[in-house]
């Protein structure tokens, strides 16, 4: 895994709200890339297709795309091309996203593109069961987010610590080497403790952060959560 | 219509080629601008979204985006927000183009989310009768394209006037105001000609340009033949 | 319109509710066609695909597919074939109903193959704009349902009299001949009357009747309003 | 495993071709009930849902749907519920079939769903990485398919062995209860033999039997063929 993705890793997917978008956009990576500067821990952002170059440009903090295509360059009208967010300064990708889920053939392939054009993949999944599915695709980050909980505060890690548990265990019986981080209502900073302490290496997050009334303190506080463990 | 789409009207769609992206994406779209300098007619660029910022930072010709989704601000990750683009500088964009097609309600939601939110909306068409069906709607512009002609080299307006013929006629009975563009295997100022002689107000051409050994050449070829029509 | 079909309409839409799957779904069925054989009103009943071949075997009713994809014979693993529902006895099928939409080109496609096959050709819309974007397509019947009334026992023509009267205006603009029902949220004889005096020819209708206490007497309920229009 | 799905097993997918619709396709299932007679080899055929219940009521093989969807009883229009090809006499289903390819979180259901229902799952795959992912869901049944073969006469155990070989390395690390069948290209005896000397368990089959002059007699040639090895 590239240094600066180094567990326990903050992941920050920026979604489609208004508030990281455009100039929005940029002023929150900026705040993320200060914590990150403050405290050390590895934290990444994930904004929309057209913030990706900007924020790229002004920040050093791993920046990743929140979905590619399963295509190659050619006649993919209105698709996401990986050569176009790596281009445009890139790191990684989210991929399936219980927001934009894909055919198990289409993540299959996203993953490939991802690693032969030397994009991070993170590949999301709903449930135990679907981790370990997508753990023998050898992805190099696993994020765990029971959809239920999306945007609801509650974390997973106190609501469902067997998803967290069970994530772990049947995840290493096919793959020991992915980086598995977990999501899905993560507000506080203990909330980030206990997925670690869970045996997590990080955290997916964005209302949690985005919509916080200073995003900029709760990515300190998760950073300083993730320091102490 | 904003005076920069004034028709005739070319549209040149970047799709997911290589030749049309990133760098080589700021390039192609300073050509057509150079073309629209030297010869008044309208020309647009749809770029990539991650290349929408920097070709609307470097150009003055209408920039459009190849896609949006019928969504709202919110929890949409790896969508595309009709605000982002517009935020980056989109004047337009496409939607349900033939390798991007959308289900019937959500062409009518983002029909109307780009009339709430200021974007030119060109809605593509495989035939006459999904022409009238998508003019009902109210979009700015429609582009009728045969998908079987896609990227063939043989022009609409040859292989098949009679697409162009009906488009007119069905699309006129139910809507007067649209622009009508046609597309599909145009590569040749006389094309550009062809279409225009059959009421057609523009055109929405890829490959014939992207592809093509000389790009500014075609554009200045096309605009020309727009010209003396 | 076949005779059978002839407006006041009440289309009966079996969804996959237990209470209208296997012999239970041809029980309906049989109640249905006894409601019609005592009020003369045309029913019909829209089964899912593994139904129709028995109930078009038990009830002379007409017989509606929930759906057909805009395939040809061929390669279409789980696909619905219109021939398929034709041979096992469907006289028509619903498309694009707001539980499975299509995109526009498949509309037009199946809207198509169903003349082609001679099965009538119900398609569903959820709002006027999209009403009239689907008449001129040609189908035989249209059937608007805004789908946030659906399964509520609200009644469109009550909550939205504006979608059933906006409809009746935009469809007749592009279509005088196109049979047009309302749906969602019936559920008494007195919502079939209203609709009928607002100028529908006739009701979807699906959880009003199958989860009804005593569909039978609510079939009766609906049919007697309809004749006293 | 159910005895009348003991492997070898063949299974024939009669897909939405015409010669396996209606009338034809319960003729075809009673000359696969006849080589089962013959051979006692487990044969096994997947019809259109609109056919099942005429098919199980006219055999005694097994009948598989080509499809579920991952959905309980309730509001889902033109989707196919498990509980009705079960009523309908379904032993068991297909899933993700090349045709007609679901989401990784919906296969995950299906399978769950398949299970609760007691119908046998047999999930298909592209590639071998893709059936290691689904063998982690246990299903019952895989069935790997190289889609560029599907409908060739190619068989996969000729032009590709290593997919097959790979397949049964990388499922068997994850699963070792699953039964694993083959499928693409195989029009002759020796192509199954093939398949079953590279350990596969059965073939999966659709053209190469249901396209053929003589069905029975190339049912027969397979079913001799499995019985040899």
């Amino acid at each position: 895994m590239h240094r600066k993705l180094q567990p326990p890793l903050i992941l920050v997917n920026f979604k489609t709200y208004l508030e990281a978008t455009g100039k929005q956009a940029i002023k929150l990576a900026k705040e993320a890339e200060k914590v990150h500067q403050e405290t050390k821990i590895s934290i990444g952002v994930c904004p929309q297709p057209a913030d990706i170059a900007p924020i790229a440009n002004a920040v050093e903090i791993p920046v990743f795309s929140q979905h590619i295509d399963p295509i190659k360059p050619g006649g993919h009208t209105g698709h996401v091309l990986a050569e176009s967010v790596k281009q445009s300064g890139a790191m990684g990708t989210l991929i399936n996203h219980s927001e934009k889920q894909l055919k198990l053939s289409d993540i299959d392939e996203a993953v490939k593109l991802a690693r032969e054009k030397e994009l991070v993949s993170c590949v999301c999944a709903n449930n135990p069961s679907i981790s370990a599915a997508v753990a023998t695709l050898q992805p190099d980050i696993i994020a765990v987010e029971p959809p239920e909980l999306i945007g609801t505060g509650i974390p997973v890690s106190k609501a469902k610590p067997e998803v967290v548990t069970d994530t772990v265990k049947l995840v290493r019986k096919v793959n020991p080497e992915v980086v598995i981080l977990c999501g899905a209502g993560i507000t506080r900073g203990e909330d980030v403790a206990a997925a670690l302490k869970l045996d997590m290496q990080g955290v997916l997050v964005a209302s949690g952060i985005v919509k916080a009334k200073n995003p900029y303190s709760v990515m300190l506080e998760f950073a300083n959560a993730a320091k102490k463990q």
